[in-house]
């Protein structure tokens, strides 16, 4: 084989999601029952609540994040061209966010709203036990409306990776199935990320309707699936919403990941590379590692092998970032 | 990895094309200049003139022939599912078709007509020196129509193939296209084969038009692609061509295929396993051995070997059918 380089679409991955910026601080046990937070958790507080927490705490580290935000930085790392379309304000959360994710090179250029809510954050409190108790403000980011779909990026990609999380809003929701179709029509496929079990169980017909219509590719952990198959059994889950895509991808964190693919079920082993100090973004870069492989032409099993990769990597590493080369650690591993 | 069993798209690949019987008769040199026909050529012959050469000759092989009725062949016979669409009538040569091509396994049940022209017949005279000279009758097949579009084929296959041969008649280009929406909708893919050089002379606009708006894969050899392309470079053909789809295949022969997907060009040599008799359905077969190979989530450079590997296979046999398991003959050879 003899590998030369030409171009056909621009993008390989353009994601649409929440645009958050994830904030790091560390903090001793007392400030959390100071602040009524239970250990663990992630709790939804609203606009001005984040703004005086992040005020009167020392910021640790800022960086980009939200899922599908994740998996387009983890393209862009891997060698993939990405792009992602989320919103932000015109605020400093949102010049980082925006600073951030296209330092990477990921193209980012939905235009951030002037008034209303800031951009969202997720206030990330570390205790000195490694246990992250997590604040998030969704913000200017559920307000993403079919008006910010960028045509020519949902057009010239790929693939267009949708995150389920956005599915609580009506516009987004419209936004989603507008890029969907229009992405379809020019030949793209369509990937979704079901995010979150509780937003699932919310949305379900309307999820399940969007799979059956659009989406050729679907990423779930165990938790998603049963939730959105309405059934305690992953076996029974995956048979039911396999039917309905191409590809179902079920991450299920050290067990390993399945793929199914028409009649074939491909089993892929987890990778360990370290102890595991947080799993944030572990399925997020998963999907960039499938995806990344998926775009270049690999085979499933070196797809979902390259996604297992980099989600061992990142789960021994603090945050949704990887600090090394990811091209390295693939080569390294896949052979 | 580990491989287990389930379903989900009831077919791999269906194809629509012509329904042809292949007829190979031993004759003379003799005979060929009392027909007035050039050796070594393709000759289109009408209905009662096939019949004519039909009764006054020793049948020594009839069998189910025809461009993308070879590939869905050579699927079924590599393993896949595999279901075809065309226009037969319901005579001897009809029946023969029907018969074969179901005996390998693919699912066909086009209704046959009951009055108007023959079924397709190519009429293949082999003289001592091994040339072929062909006289081919298209019959009943140049009749399909949108109404023989079976919608549960379509979308219910994971890729559905196009024979270029068709686009001569205004009535299978409808057909053509509705099915190739439908299958589309339904989240299958669509593969073009552009059969014939003087076929894309006459329709080059309108080939150009349906590879942008519905195909997926193309399928060329390098006298086809430089004719879609109007250009004496297969380099600028290529350019020009893997713009509009999602992967570009293009035979050359001995010298072997080459893959073109998004910013990747993939060079893959020829196989060898002995001398060339008959290059017939080398082409149809590589598109078997590529879509089964794509159907079953293998990289492209292992679905570009899969075909190789059949189409060095086939041209050492007389006919475009294998008569050997193409499963051992790709397991023999791929690694």
């Amino acid at each position: 084989m003899d590998i030369q380089k030409t171009r056909q679409k621009e993008f390989d991955v353009v994601s649409i999601g929440n645009s958050i910026v994830d904030i790091l601080i560390y903090v001793d046990e007392d400030y959390l029952s100071k602040q009524s937070l239970n250990k663990g958790s992630m709790t939804l507080i609203d606009d001005s609540k984040a703004n005086k927490l992040y005020s009167e705490n020392i910021i640790e580290e800022e960086t980009s994040g939200g899922s599908a935000a994740n998996t387009s930085a983890g393209i862009s790392q891997l060698g993939g061209i990405a792009g992602f379309i989320g919103r932000v304000k015109n605020d400093q959360a949102g010049k980082t966010f925006t600073k951030e994710i296209t330092s990477i090179g990921v193209a980012f250029n939905t235009p951030p709203i002037e008034i209303g809510p800031s951009t969202a954050q997720c206030l990330i409190f570390i205790t000195p036990d490694a246990q992250r108790t997590m604040c998030t403000s969704l913000g200017a980011s559920v307000y993403l409306n079919p008006k910010d779909i960028d045509i020519s990026m949902v057009t010239q990609t790929k693939i267009l990776y949708l995150e389920g999380y956005l599915w609580d809003s009506d516009e987004a929701k419209k936004a989603f199935t507008s890029a969907a179709k229009k992405c379809r029509t020019a030949k793209g496929e369509i990937a979704l990320s079901l995010s979150d079990s509780f937003c699932i169980k919310r949305h379900r017909d309307s999820f399940i309707k969007l799979i059956d219509e659009y989406v050729d590719i679907v990423f779930s952990n165990e938790e998603e699936i049963k939730s959105i198959a309405q059934t305690s059994s992953v076996e029974k889950a995956i048979k039911f919403i396999s039917k309905k895509c191409k590809i179902l991808v079920v991450t299920m964190g050290e067990k390993g990941s399945t793929i199914i693919h028409g009649d074939k079920i491909i089993k892929i082993e987890s990778y360990k590379f370290g102890r595991t100090i947080d799993t944030t973004g572990a399925g997020d870069i998963y999907a960039s590692g499938f995806l990344y492989g998926y775009t270049t032409g690999e085979s499933l099993e070196t797809c979902g092998r390259i996604g297992s990769i980099c989600a061992g990597h990142i789960v021994t590493k603090l945050g949704p970032r990887s600090n090394i080369s990811l091209t390295d650690l693939v080569k390294k591993n896949l052979h």
